[in-house]
């Protein structure tokens, strides 16, 4: 006998682009490949208060085991933002028990694969969609179909197409703010177009919100689970771009039958979140002052942002085009067809520059002339500098 | 339309313990059926002090993303720790590389489960066995094979009926020390019998371990990964039960070819467990006194041991026979077989007194005259008060 895993595991290999990156991790690369915030906005005074605070108050409470669902201070502090927040656009009051906190949003996303997920079904996705979701839901073997998406969001009458010429459709996943990786924004026709479509023929769908409360201007659109009468819009939201992402906290919001089976994975899966951590989340959003936290953090990415496009501008070639974001931390690139980015980011490590290539995001077309950009990480002069190196590389770049 | 979830989550219904359960969380309830370890325990003080210095030593490391496998730190302090401790015993060295940190060992029960197991693969585990692994395991719908089981551990020429006898073994699950839910500690030879079985057949073992740091008497027997030369156990080891399970930090150890699969599904699952939690346990672990704090647990857990041992003696009918456990938070009673101790536990609700009944530890032969007690979360009065009032309901009971 020898060690036989199981037929998922056999058939995954894993992604070869795990190796590629690592070559990146040199101190002398600069790269834009991570989804790293800058480590000059964690609150780190204020946290520090808070994990003293909440060891003093409730020690034994936070050291102990916990419910599987999440501590509920933390629930709570969670469900009154949101309804302070999306209530007035219309969303249905969100109670604390349909609120589930996760180990980071990509605990959400590997729950709801499991919870949905057999062997070909089938996942709609934004084209490109974010690649560490694509690798969760992979976990159950499905099938991906790409939904045609243009620079205001998955486009209505292709979807349509799709949903009623495909069997075996689970979910539609989405990110309708500053998607990883294109940093688009779906717009509010879209976004109504979609929860149509979702209402008529009854198809859930998981709105994967990282980014939102990363918005560097313009008015907040109002999102999917605003718009959704019948509660068929799984919601996840995370701390790890507005507060740390070393605490791993994030939560999903869905409704009652969908978050019984995910409340019965979640207590095989981890027992629960750290309730010690959760703790000292819920003290920050209850006694500090996390919004102004998070305008903060916009001004910074902003500039940052725009370092990043006045550099492109300065630096690419004129037939490389790219998002403009008005969020999040990403900006996507699409290349001349003939050029393969795999290819450029061996040429850019020599030049100590790294990205992430988009045929990741792809996991269907696997196309391969793109790829995309962090510019949450760097500060201006390093992003400069990068940008630069990256141009060069496109420049001298041979098939 | 409607939604439909995976075959795995239709089929799975969940426990009906667990509503029986939430019965028992009233105020005026003594339970003995959690795990819980006693909170005067959590060294707070020092955990509280580490939580400062982690956060003023390296903040931002602290609070940013951190990699799949865990903190270094943290990686290269438990492999220090084991081969400090099982090293003399003749285990192979470990390297920190082959360490990965989980959250809580429920987490490495998980991920193994996927790893190894499809619909119909086999388990072999102990009769009984831990009710959390079985509901782990049960998320990828295999068939549990009870192995016959006394005092001693695993029978060897059972076991190996079993394995020449049966088909699609993927591993041997076992709990060597202090086991829950029986609190049986298994002898040296039954440890070098199973070993000799699973090295001549080549079979995955999960040697897991929460409680044999809980030792009360006795010297320490070998763990089964110090026999090992085909490197085919897999460890699994906690700090929920020596410090704190609210930190959710706990550690599997096993050969290359397996953390490889593991660390592609830990990135996929959670990208790593909290860095804030793993900098603090490691700081603990390297500059404050691990060893004697674990000493004062295990005093005090004997003295409740014996507490509920002498009430036991003292309250229960004669013909009821329990397990005397020399280390771990766990005793086994078994009833007479007219008996069904889910029956008697509405009684004992009844009569504010509550433990887990024993059907579920038994997924396959599904006996029903056992029942699981904790005696590590109350203290002596407390215990003595339940075990007179578990006495009276055993004495009233009518089939």
């Amino acid at each position: 006998m020898a060690i036989r895993f199981s037929s998922t595991l056999e058939a995954i290999k894993g992604s070869d682009l795990g190796p590629l990156l690592a070559l990146t991790a040199k101190p002398e690369v600069i790269s834009f490949a991570g989804g790293l915030p800058a480590p000059a906005t964690f609150p780190l005074k204020e946290l520090t208060e808070c994990a003293i605070k909440v060891r003093e108050e409730d020690g034994a409470g936070a050291m102990q085991y916990g419910p599987s669902m999440g501590f509920m201070g933390l629930r709570q502090a969670i469900a009154d933002r949101m309804n302070r927040m999306y209530g007035p656009m219309g969303m249905d009051k969100v109670d604390p028990q349909h609120v589930m906190i996760t180990t980071g949003s990509q605990q959400g996303l590997d729950m709801v694969g499991r919870v949905f997920l057999d062997k070909d079904d089938v996942v709609l996705i934004e084209s490109p969609s974010y690649l560490g979701a694509i690798g969760a839901f992979a976990l159950n073997q499905p099938k991906f179909v790409e939904v045609p998406t243009d620079d205001q969001g998955m486009i209505p009458e292709e979807l349509e197409k799709i949903i009623t010429t495909t069997d075996r459709i689970k979910f539609i996943y989405v990110i309708p703010n500053y998607q990883n990786p294109t940093g688009i924004c779906w717009s509010l026709e879209r976004r109504k177009a979609l929860m149509d479509l979702v209402t008529k023929y009854e198809i859930p769908v998981f709105e994967d919100n990282p980014y939102g409360d990363l918005r560097f201007e313009g008015d907040e659109i109002p999102p999917l689970v605003s718009m959704d009468p019948k509660h068929l819009v799984m919601y996840s939201g995370t701390f790890s771009k507005t507060l740390a992402p070393g605490m791993r906290l994030a939560w999903l919001v869905a409704n009652d039958e969908i978050m019984a089976k995910l409340d019965l994975v979640k207590g095989s899966t981890d027992l629960s979140t750290p309730c010690v951590t959760q703790r000292e989340c819920a003290m920050y959003m209850t006694h500090y002052a996390f919004e102004d936290h998070i305008k903060d953090n916009c001004k910074l990415y902003a500039k940052r942002r725009d370092a990043m496009c006045e550099a492109i501008k300065k630096y690419f070639p004129e037939n490389v085009k790219c998002t403009y974001p008005h969020g999040g931390l990403f900006l996507w690139v699409e290349l001349d067809e003939s050029i393969d980015a795999r290819k450029l980011l061996l040429a850019c490590i020599e030049n100590n520059v790294a990205f992430v290539p988009g045929d990741s995001f792809f996991p269907a077309s696997k196309k391969k002339n793109y790829f995309r950009l962090n510019f949450s990480y760097n500060d201006e002069a390093v992003i400069e500098e990068g940008i630069k190196r990256l141009g060069d590389a496109i420049k001298n770049y041979k098939a």
